[in-house]
């Protein structure tokens, strides 16, 4: 078993002899085992145990892997924490509260030791029960792969690797090898108890499987391994995809091109959805394949509303050309859009200059050269800005944002009103962007929608004697 | 059941009502509920059956398909075959062979009924029993993936689809089915006898799996659902990788950029070795997994002979910047190379031309101006075009190829005596192409080796009086 670690320990599992490393060691079969080989093959080591505090026995359990490093003159952590509590606090299962509390400090010791990697003693049978595990629960590809030899970034560090040297190694090797150089392992009764799901499938259904293929385990490690390198193309394809795709990224929101994803093939959807809910919910676990499939449908066939909830506090959105995906606790970004204060009103001077925020300021200017204006007004780009006739207007100018039962005469409708709400929806404002919208009115009368039209009251026209341009801008 | 049909029927198969649809009905419960259920929904059909000869009954059976088909003003097409005889011809399995005998069978027929597609009967449970086989015996995504709704290409045919209208229906339900609707299956005891080992995992194993989650066949659907999609993205990665990295796609033999293919993450070179397998053996079905490590091995690490044997009769090779895969009674392509029958002693004239096969000709030409010769050959960038003393020459010039004992002296290298073999490796001329390459001999001294080098005791001195010009060049 030693000849083929060195070449595990280099091409597998990336580590080098002369950095420390950090080796989580329970006291049972396999970390010993783990242990014993690192030493002989001269690695140095920094050896970490956490003491779950399930069992009277464990504190004496620390203190003999505690002696074990000392005598092999390795430095050596011990913590003891309630895994019992830990897992009531957080609604844990107990294999997962001592899982989350072990890794922790696994990784802040690595840290604090500025340790090369972390490693741990997972074995081949270990990988077998994973991937059993994922097929049994359902999983997609992530889950099927099982392990890694080497796992950077994991879910605990994004720059300290998660080694498992082992993991090609079948526990009956380590249990020889345990017995060939007296090492004495724990009896691990906790473990036993607490990863009961996992000792059913180790004790029943593997030898059941045997019957099917007695090579089943083999086979099993072999499909994870292949997997994990599929996995990888799927990776570096859904990056890929993520930046042609990924329009904003904030605090708690996520947008896509709406387009951009639609056109991705539905594998790749899956993937983005996944990872975009990673990232705002970077605690989760398992997350749900309905939620994905649904999240699928409303991207095909949005409903009216063009919005639904999802899971985990998360919601999502179609807006004009984006795909939202937010956490319920987050303002999405307003993506720059000029707003005032919802009930405010202000007056807008002419000429003069009136700041609305973020930057954005409304000005206005008055002239007499009305063919001038004509022209400018008959070949103007730029929707945020316009000219109006000032014989038209019945008073001074006002900013405010929508109120109930606010109509418009859109220019070019031959002076029809309609409601504000409809011809909002009509020039497709995104919805969060509506209520506080600028209007400038005089007196109820609104003259202009910035960004989007003149009113025809106030149009220049034959008899216009004096014009207003007034321009909304951002500095 | 019929509600979701249409559905599944357009969104998943992708099927027109009005182009001819051949469906393969055995007469078991699954086909003739297919049957049923295409039929009501109006789509234009032609019954297969064949007759596998494994029973008595089975003839009987092939009638009752027939009068059925009949019964509803579908067309209908009988065979009969010797399964069992074409199993033991062909030393395959009475599965596989009932699998192949059948599935050809359906596609010619479709071929000439100008059918859109070939309808099967498989259903989820079918789904979820393939996936666990693929699971127990091993294999890669390619067969972790299950089947498809819709599958183009396929083992039978470019362009003609095979679509599962049933994989989403359960047998329950399809069971359900027949019983409400009064359908009378045949027992299938020809069926229960060939897929023993399928019949295993549905009578045993899925209950028993039922036990570590009750959902588990639902699981292991969606599984297969999932990894579909991804297969997706992995064979589109896949054809881009094998774009960048083909060189040469010739009769049983396939070449790719060394340098290129080494660039590919692992799982990709994995892809791409099973794509070029598939490509030289398109029967071979299941891949050996040990076989595509060992290619992978052979990239990474080829033996001095740069050569190995593989599976199927095929080999690798890796020649300077190319990696082989080819099969043993193809003739590698000799890429264009120039090059002269083995023994063979011809005379070129000078002035002369002699044509060597394959388009090339070597001509040559004598002149007296040796300055501008000297100048040419100074300036000159073609290795297939070289200027020689002809006063340094001891007789006329002959071609040939190489013999034992061969010895070069370079130009460049003060004189200095090497033998022609390591010559040819020094400036990697590709080992096959070495034996028929032709030299440029006058008596026993090589005064030229085409495209690469002249030989120093003809170079053009000061005291050189006349040169001869030598070209070897492709038509």
């Amino acid at each position: 078993m030693l000849d083929r670690f060195p070449t595990t320990l280099q091409s597998e599992c990336y580590l080098e002899k002369d950095r420390p490393l950090l080796v989580g060691v329970s006291g049972g079969p396999d970390s010993l085992c783990l242990l014993d080989v690192l030493r002989r093959l001269d690695y140095r080591l920094v050896v970490a145990h956490l003491d779950h505090a399930l069992r009277p026995e464990s504190a004496e359990e620390a203190l003999t892997v505690k002696r074990l490093a000392e005598s092999q003159g390795a430095a050596c952590v011990i913590k003891r924490q309630d895994v019992n509590a830990f897992a009531e606090l957080h609604g844990l299962s107990l294999e997962e509260a001592a899982r989350n509390v072990r890794y922790q400090f696994l990784f802040e010791q690595a840290q604090l030791y500025q340790a090369q990697a972390v490693a741990v003693g997972h074995t081949a049978d270990d990988q077998v029960e994973t991937v059993l595990m994922h097929i049994l629960r359902g999983a997609g590809l992530s889950g099927l792969k099982g392990m890694a030899f080497r796992s950077l970034p994991n879910s605990w560090s994004q720059d300290i690797p998660l080694v498992r040297p082992l993991l090609g190694t079948w526990r009956e090797e380590v249990l020889a090898y345990c017995q060939a150089n007296a090492l004495k392992p724990n009896l691990d009764l906790s473990n036993q108890d607490i990863r009961f799901y996992r000792n059913r499938l180790r004790r029943d259904l593997i030898p059941y499987l045997k019957d099917y293929n007695p090579r089943v385990r083999e086979v099993l490690w072999r499909t994870a391994r292949l997997l994990n390198d599929d996995f990888a193309i799927l990776e570096h394809a859904t990056s890929l995809a993520w930046q042609a795709c990924l329009r904003v990224r904030s605090d708690g929101a996520i947008a896509f091109d709406l387009q951009g994803l639609r056109e991705q093939p539905v594998g790749l959807q899956r993937h983005l959805l996944r990872r975009a809910i990673n990232w705002l919910r970077p605690g989760l676990r398992d997350i749900d394949f309905d939620a994905i499939e649904h999240a699928l449908e409303f991207l095909v066939n949005p409903p009216r509303s063009r919005r639904r909830d999802l899971i985990a506090g998360l919601s999502l959105l179609i807006e004009e050309n984006q795909f939202w995906l937010f956490t319920w606790e987050a303002d999405l970004p307003n993506q720059g859009w000029p707003q005032v204060l919802e009930g405010d009103v202000r007056r807008l001077d002419v000429p003069g200059v009136l700041p609305l925020g973020a930057g954005w300021r409304l000005s206005a200017e008055i002239t007499t050269d009305v063919e001038g204006a004509r022209q400018l007004a008959y070949t103007n780009a730029d929707p945020f800005q316009a000219w109006l006739d000032n014989g038209e207007l019945n008073s001074s100018l006002l900013v405010r944002s929508r109120q109930p039962g606010d109509r418009f005469r859109p220019l070019g409708m031959g002076g029809k009103s309609l409601k504000l709400a409809d011809f909002l929806v009509n020039v497709k404002l995104p919805r969060r962007a509506r209520a506080a919208w600028p209007l400038v009115v005089s007196q109820d009368e609104i003259v202009w929608v910035p960004g989007f039209r003149l009113a025809h009251p106030v149009r220049l026209r034959g008899e216009t004697e004096e014009v207003i341009k007034i321009k909304l801008a951002r500095e």
